[in-house]
């Protein structure tokens, strides 16, 4: 017997592989955060005296010891066993017995499939968050350590304006820093607890929901119990679509040194180890992981996408359709992660060009300068604009130095308020320090050990 | 002479309809805030004395006027014109004259458009959270009124527990509110203020931002002026995920309200005038505003996604990539209000049926609470369900208002919170007219005269 | 009375507007082929004695008038006549009596959209397949004109081998002739009349579906009925997913040309008409239209993805789903002509600069070719790579003209077999214009004139 | 040395695990692909005297054992190989030695997966033809089997008119065949021999691409070496686009099925096997697989959505980002087979319930047809449709047999056609396998064994 709703009759193994799919694969990574969970829910039904103190005792054990057995790899998810959910009660009641056959009272596997979830997912956004932060950081160090660097200001990709390495660099911190805005947003409605809704309608038991959503460090509990079932799906696009901004903006930086460190630009050199070669051409060197960054922001909108229109106008209530959420899912957040860990990499290895960006500094990138100069001298700007368009030629080389200095209100070149960012940054470290504190005290208490539920 | 980059050779009319595109026909809902947004501009270079008073005055004056012409439906953007950008500016020159030349000083078309977007998007964002606070609260009513009228719970669209009305009303209920925070972040980003990035670089003038993100009621300026373009398209896409959400949630309710309202199942009665007819079956009445929910949410979909796809991977600064964002934007925020003020009409007339809902209660239904009985009594739960599945002929009727009643723990049939959900609403309420009231002071006093910006 | 199927109740203007939404301004376009299908029709009508020979005479000639009107910009559709069948409908009763009565026997709605859309994509097919042949043309007439001009051959942006502009240029020549494949598949799946399945299930009367499909000039019947609605949705995303690999290829046609005539790299010349200024900067020529083909590529995808969202797990027979399906198809069919239209422009104009294209023939561009000559003196080739990778400072300045011609091989800058391309674009080219003829024959027979069924 | 770009730096084990991907695990279905695709190459080389003919033996030899090994699951890709291409390349030069170093000659790592990976498409499409015309098969017999049982045929989900299982299931047929138009289409472009195009442009040798296009069985040589390349991504689109309608076919089937299975319709019966339980219900039968129908629809719908976001404006030539294509298009085309293969497992077991099928006639069925009555006795149809519409209550029961009897033209149910579909089913049958025995017979010459490319 291997599977929780196998009533006996033999199953097509077309329809067990259709249904079935990647979830033995990808539940591997669920294990732990189910296990814990169902350390939450088995204390809690020792409290309501369905399981008896000993057997909460040996539930907790064994549970532990299968967190142990994933994290070494020895825990397989067979294909019979569709899921790490059953695989995981069918351990239980082979290795504790009775107590097993308990385990799963007053909750369904819908409700499990969505803790694991949550707590999987509260990890992931905790070291998402420190990716982040690791990113900014290189960034604004970028940013500071080249800060009067002169580079051309570009629109269309044509040369518009006299900006700086301060500016550029900068530009990028602080669209990270906001990025992180929608993933606090995720991360709030994320930490609420689903137990107890079992199959979408509750149970006539008298579950404590407030004790277990205490025990696995939940915010809160989701209240009601049909809405938890609800929003399958719709908190896996939430987490989506933040992360995914901040990957968009990694594929624009990715853009913009794939650009400018081609030998035409020259703004910027990368060291070899970070180019790929060709099998053919001897003296290629590729930014395929630049190149890849662009392809996986695709990537990552397209498991967005795939996940609301999954769910879009469902009825109400739990639908296997939901089930086809997970991949997606999971496979974004992994793509988000490693997308920007990758590109701190290469942050960190950057180096600009001084003379290449210097050069850059054609005479038509002073032409609005000048108009405003005209303008200083009375002319009102349209005037001014034309006067300078219809005369280019008359345009004269500057100093790019005195051009970034003569820009001197917030935001500009000369003054960027790079200190801005920094203290953003420096709260956001300690907010997360405080949170994990917090959850990893409280994780540690129930299951009597150090857990690691992403990764 | 009628556009601002217009250098005086033949542009092939083919490019012109396939760059100005349906610009003049959207721009007709900026006009109002771009008005305002040069108010303040002009505002602050009358400070800075690059306009002097009489010239403030005479822009004010006229810009006022420019916003009752638009309201009257009076101020046309000609094809020519290309946007109202440049119909502004090129009428401002018409009649006031130098100033007209000179209020372009120290700012690009692009940071325009952004600040436009900005001011429609918060008053859009207003009153979509009106409109979806309206919506909480007539399924909060529905909830309330029939809180205790059973309703069969169903999984996988079949007959699953026990459930009532309030815990179906509430699911929605809830979800919607949690919904409103992405709204809430949404607003946050976007009251920022962009104006003084220019063309992503700045300009060598002592632009006063500050005062002109206060004239404007922005919570804060937006920092570095390459960020601020670099966000075009960005924030869209974050408003439009934000909004998308509520509408997804909308639209299972209207597929609950599709099937349930279908002979076939008879839970839910809705008058003849939320029907439409056929043109060749006399009898029919189709729930054709139902249907349409559902799809007007895929179309939701595609434009965040379109918006997305069109600025991955751009390379930094304004390209004009990003003018194609504009119809997908506003087309999106558009169909988000119409189609939650839709749903409010729709569970405004919303009538249960009492009897075809217990009619609903087949026996089994109850095969849970059962299973639960046997574990009551001692029996393992795995047992209890196998005890229960293999012999389902035995199943009785049960009684519907006890099934319910005996869900007890938080958030189910008998304890379903739906005060907590009341609060909330009451604290949205008093937080959205709080912010309408501070915004509309501080725009009738930059403009002498109340302002909508929206609709 | 103005909707056929208003009963009598009062319709909240809310619900109108929702449901209307779009269709009085789409339809517009959408006239001329309803009148034409309503012709054929009441033809078929008449022959089933349904209508007299004198009422089918009135019907005809007044809808014809109709046509004239709608050519004119004379024929409204008001938001009370919801769409344009309604408002010929109504029309034709007011003007022909009895006989307007009696034209809507054995036809629904649904299948009045749908044949009109048919006719109406038909045409526009024919027409995006002579501009994407225009296209196919000029970028034949470059590759032609310039095959033996060098070009640097680039990969992952960077320099790789040797080529030309007869190698580019004829690679987009290939790719559009192949995109036209499947535009024939759609055009030829769409050439199929829906008329007489009415609501989906056809009537119980005698219609002749092959004599209204002869007369339309339709290719066959399309056979059951439910079929015909159920197709609803599938035809336009075939249809859209058909052009939308030609936009694909001119979108990165686009971005070649937007890089490549940047200054520094200088391969290909604009002629000013075809840029557009900046409203700040004096000295800017922005590639606009270039920009653009690239987001409005980003465009036309959402457009497809939108319809496929909208039709996916529909249940069987028409659902007002569908009607959200006109707009992004719509949309799709104008972006997709005009996009190619525009590149055709581009092309006519775009100049090589040839001192550049050879200036970019840097020394290690001709790395495999030296790997080569070493594996012509009997090196395997992986040691020559190895040999020629480990010392690219040997690497010589070679001569592009002879290292173009030295590829010599099917398909290479040496044996171009632009004559293949040349052939299938004359063998288009009749193909075009024999269905042309046929059907503009059969048409005007039916009408008594010429009609323009697209634009 | 395992890398064949590798030049002796180090590669950070972070930006390999980036760059690989799932690389390693997908190309395990590419390897038998690749060493047909380098046999023939081999044996070109040969010809053109860069391998002697022991060489050519020798690698033949090789390449065939590889074929079997990864047969037998015993050939693996480690993730430092990265690839399917350079794992082999290794294994042939640890084994065949100098000729194993020569086999690259000629030849991109780029030009090897392009034809590898339309070996494979072109072999997984003869499969997906042959699944999809075997549902085409058993929904034509169950048409057949039951074509004149009434069914209610329903529109907006609701009633509409008399209909018959026949029309029904005949409707899905034609759609069907229809969506296979569009696999020749894809199949027909695939179906082209991209080797020869080495890295985009070629290379100074004398390469036969017509001897190679010939031992691989492809109809042609795509000519333009360049359009080779700029094809990545293109033809996977356009094969997924293809396979995607047909699924989407069968999301809506599948939607019927779940919908006129629930006993509140039981117009259908499915036996026990094809339903899953639940984990705490113990009476739960749920249509998994056909909910996992509608959901796995939405994924593929992103897989070809996400494959033409990644190659969207694209510069020409090679792009790494084309990798990230090869995930999508694998995913998607084993998503497509399967869900055709299931759904015709449940159309074999499908059973119609003859009762419940004819209590669904409802009196109001009959209005349109009670409607033409008062046409037939010579009221015009909107006075009858009127006349019907306002005494609904007079509408009587009628007789389901007569009634689709009734509707006797061209498409309707007393006219279903089904012996066009037979024809249909039977040209395809016979078209398949005339091209699988002329595609087999080439492979075999080559590999001297009998190769399977797919599954």
């Amino acid at each position: 017997m291997s599977k929780l709703w196998d009533k006996g009759y033999a199953l097509d193994k077309l329809i067990e592989e259709f249904t079935v799919g990647e979830d033995p694969l990808l539940d591997q990574r669920l294990v732990a955060a189910d296990c814990i969970a169902s350390m939450a829910h088995a204390k809690m039904l020792a409290k309501i005296e369905i399981l008896t103190p000993e057997e909460y005792g040996a539930l907790r054990k064994e549970l532990s010891a299968i967190v142990r057995l994933n994290r070494d790899g020895r825990f397989p998810i067979r294909r019979e066993d569709e899921d790490c959910h059953t695989a995981i009660e069918n351990r239980l009641i082979q290795t504790v017995g009775e107590a097993g056959k308990k385990i799963h009272t007053g909750r369904s596997r819908n409700d499990q499939v969505i803790a694991a979830l949550r707590l999987y997912t509260r990890s992931f956004l905790l070291e998402f968050q420190e990716a982040a932060l690791n990113l900014v950081q290189v960034l604004h160090a970028f940013a500071e350590k080249n800060k009067d660097l002169p580079m051309p200001g570009r629109t269309h990709l044509q040369v518009a304006m006299p900006s700086s390495i301060g500016l550029w660099a900068g530009a990028w911190v602080e669209e990270l820093l906001d990025d992180l805005n929608l993933v606090d947003t995720a991360y709030a409605l994320n930490n609420s607890c689903p137990l107890g809704s079992a199959a979408s309608y509750g149970v006539p038991l008298p579950l404590d929901r407030e004790m277990v959503a205490e025990s696995l460090a939940f915010d809160r509990v989701q209240n009601n119990v049909l809405y938890v079932n609800n929003s399958r799906g719709k908190f896996e696009s939430i987490v989506l679509d933040a992360v995914e901004q901040a990957v968009l903006t990694v594929s624009k930086l990715a853009q913009d040194l794939i650009l400018f460190s081609l030998p035409e630009f020259g703004y910027f050199r990368l060291p070899d180890e970070l180019f790929a070669g060709s099998s053919i051409m001897p003296q290629k060197k590729n930014p395929c992981m630049l190149e890849l960054m662009r392809a996986k922001a695709a990537t990552l909108s397209s498991c967005s996408a795939q996940v609301k229109s999954i769910i879009r106008a469902l009825p109400s209530g739990y639908n296997r359709d939901f089930q086809e959420t997970k991949a997606p899912f999971l496979r974004g957040l992994d793509l988000a992660l490693i997308t920007v860990r990758v590109m701190q990499a290469v942050i960190e290895k950057l180096a600009p060009d001084t003379e290449r960006l210097r050069a850059g500094f054609t005479p038509d990138i002073y032409a609005t300068d000048r108009a405003l100069e005209l303008v200083a001298r009375g002319m009102p700007f349209r005037e001014a604009y034309r006067a300078v368009g219809t005369d280019l030629g008359a345009l004269e080389q500057g100093d790019p130095d005195q051009a970034i200095r003569r820009r001197g209100y917030t935001g500009t070149t000369g003054n960027l308020g790079l200190e801005l960012a920094a203290k953003q940054l420096e709260q956001r470290r300690e907010q997360l320090a405080s949170r994990r504190r917090g959850i990893d005290a409280k994780l540690e208490a129930l299951a009597g050990m150090a857990v690691s539920l992403h990764g």
